[in-house]
């Protein structure tokens, strides 16, 4: 009997395919099983350890095992709403935090729970138009370009909420700073205009602040500051923390969108429950952070900072465009200046050149489609992370915090990143 | 400005509400926090500790940072693929394996994956109803009744199957045994009845096992052994490991299911993403098992079996309908037969008995509406589990393992168990 073959799936899913950042992961995974050494640029992950006092706090908590709070565990949200007062100077009630296993659970649960139009300014992160698909819905995309530094202008924003016969149209507008995939991000009078549209067109927006410890200089800014009473505040111990695999991430909403996450909450109790409870505990050490923290991100940041200029100079000397990194671990080249010679060797997508690029360097990439941008654009978002962080982060502690890293370091302890950026250059100057 | 306050929800949401258990595990703590003293039983969560070697293996991996695949950690796949094969000699390849943060998640994503009725014998777990509602969809209710020992007969599934002029309609029956809430479970005989139909029907079978080690005498079968080709087998660490708040589950999938599978393998992957890496790696000792494990689970069982049997007799001589409890830790009594009784003092619904039993008699539980019975029905659920599982547990370490609990071994250890059991008695007998 066979039966069970007679496939009846809800339509939304057919065809939605894995994450298209975690599949390329695993197709890294099958290419090294069968002896091909891929250089992985696919994975948004931070090379580096969790901070060493965040690991002694998962060990002492390891006995808890009770169901936590659906909201979080209140030590926990106490902690986060601390953590935006200090860091960011955005004022939040402990009550408005909500803890989920990672944000993207939360944000699949604020786009189901929603009822309006999600707008998202586009390079943007893999995951937030399948979640729409998934629930059935479509996102309302716009399109921002090399010029605009891949980000939407307050402009932009303004004319859409006017363009289409409902100004006053539910939405939420998803922003993402240090960006993923683009590695730029706003400046402080960027986000003043977009908060002053925002506020004049009664916008939500979703801030997803998870790379504010890694602007590169230690100087990220919130739009919250500027528009409190409409911003959800999106962070998480993924990427400062170095901690994506634990999975915590956290939401905080203004007061008068309790309607939102009462909603939010009761669909999490339906689904996730809480978040594991040893991984809260420790999240409490993490995000009341401290010297050792602190200490920790200036390493992080001086590695990130000095491998992307590096890496961004090459790209740019081979052809693309590409803006100054100043966040997160991504760049975004945009390689269409070479559109002509890259379409003469029969590579007519960016997905054709991240496919060429892994099969005939061994990088993995990921191209902007998946990026939400137009398929024969050559861009891919390249994550310089694959390097021993463990062994960096222990030889830039040997570097004074107020100076440079010394020349051959990049060379010495970032090398497969390099080397990796290296055969991308190679690649583009092949038949110059 | 208070355009937020403009409420714009997925009507689906709507009036969704918190999961009954969590809501009154809330509600008990905010009865605490104004000094009652209220007597739980509202919460299913193991009240034992984490078994030692379990906590130690959490210790040992809590560096690992990683985000893992999103089916889960091979190792973990092959450790649960093994137990089913010792525990219930199930085949299973442990690439159909797949681990969740909680199967109440794993539920979620094949309820939105699957394309077809999803049928439930009531009393059933109180989320597989509104997780339907979440969607947009219903679920198809079998009540049984108490006659029936609260269990879906093969005649009954045999009647659905049939009486909708749609036979082979696409169908998932979801059993959960040893049961949540009524503390009952199937003979092999009556699972081989329900194979037969299920196999006959085409139906899947989802079946709910998560209480399978804590058969109260170590007897547990399932289904899958007699229905390996289309039986979905669910397990997890939140009940026989007491790792409730840990959150991890597990589906296992027949080979001819794989589309489903990896429908929700790419629901997950645009969701929770993965389980939290340290879990995950805790998580394969704690499936591995072994002595130390079989060793607890023999003193969890018989401190479960002896405390259930005390207080179903207990709730019988105050005029319950009971069945001896065989597994997991809830009884489910049904004071229907004191229905004249309660009704003169004013309580028409099981929601109002619970209510009465909260408010006068400071005990929690949930009542049988929570799990799809009729309103006007006495029945409720009660996790036998307020007590001090650690010191019960080191106290039953003194008692050889062939020899019943002493007699004032439940006085001891579980009294406010017992003195939550003796005040429900109480209040059904006032005004006898």
């Amino acid at each position: 009997m066979n039966i069970h073959k007679h496939v009846s799936l809800n339509l939304n899913l057919r065809g939605l395919g894995e994450s298209a950042t975690l599949a390329i992961n695993d197709r890294c995974r099958e290419m090294k099983k069968n002896g091909v050494e891929v250089l992985n640029l696919g994975i948004g992950e931070s090379p580096f350890p969790v901070p060493n006092f965040v690991v002694k706090a998962l060990k002492m908590y390891a006995t808890e095992n009770r169901y936590l709070p659906v909201k979080g565990l209140p030590e926990l949200r106490k902690a986060v709403a601390d953590y935006h007062w200090h860091k960011d100077g955005v004022k939040v009630d402990p009550n408005n935090v909500l803890i989920g296993p990672g944000s993207k659970m939360l944000m699949y649960l604020l786009q189901l729970s929603f009822y309006g139009e999600i707008v998202v300014p586009t390079p943007c992160w893999v995951s937030y138009v399948p979640q729409a698909q998934l629930i059935g819905r479509q996102v309302q995309l716009i399109n921002t370009n090399f010029e605009d530094k891949w980000h939407m202008s307050a402009e932009r924003l303004a004319e859409l909420c006017e363009s289409e016969h409902d100004t006053y149209r539910p939405r939420i507008v998803v922003m993402c700073y240090p960006g993923n995939p683009d590695g730029g991000t706003y400046t402080a009078e960027e986000l003043k205009e977009i908060a002053a549209v925002a506020r004049k067109y009664e916008v939500i927006l979703l801030s997803d602040e998870i790379y504010a410890q890694i602007h590169h200089r230690g100087e990220h800014v919130s739009v919250a500051k500027y528009y409190p009473e409409g911003t959800i505040l999106s962070s998480g111990l993924s990427k400062w923390c170095a901690a994506g695999g634990w999975r915590l991430g956290t939401f905080t909403f203004p007061e008068n969108l309790d309607w939102l996450r009462e909603a939010i909450t009761d669909a999490a109790s339906q689904t996730y429950t809480s978040v594991s409870s040893p991984i809260q505990w420790a999240g409490v050490t993490a995000f009341k952070g401290g010297l050792e923290l602190e200490r920790y991100l200036w390493h992080v940041r001086r590695i990130f900072r000095e491998l992307s200029g590096r890496c961004a100079e090459m790209l740019r000397e081979s052809g693309a465009r590409i803006h100054p990194p100043e966040g997160a671990f991504y760049l975004f080249p945009d390689f269409t200046p070479i559109a002509d010679k890259l379409n003469k060797r029969g590579i007519m997508t960016g997905k054709d050149l991240c496919e060429a690029l892994l099969t005939e360097k061994h990088v993995a990439t990921v191209p902007g489609v998946s990026f939400s941008r137009p398929a024969n654009e050559f861009t891919f978002r390249m994550s310089y992370v694959n390097f021993d962080g463990a062994t960096a982060l222990a030889a830039s502690e040997g570097v004074p915090l107020h100076e440079n890293l010394p020349d051959n370091f990049l060379d010495t302890y970032c090398g497969k990143t390099l080397d990796a950026t290296k055969r991308i250059c190679d690649f583009m100057n092949q038949g110059a």
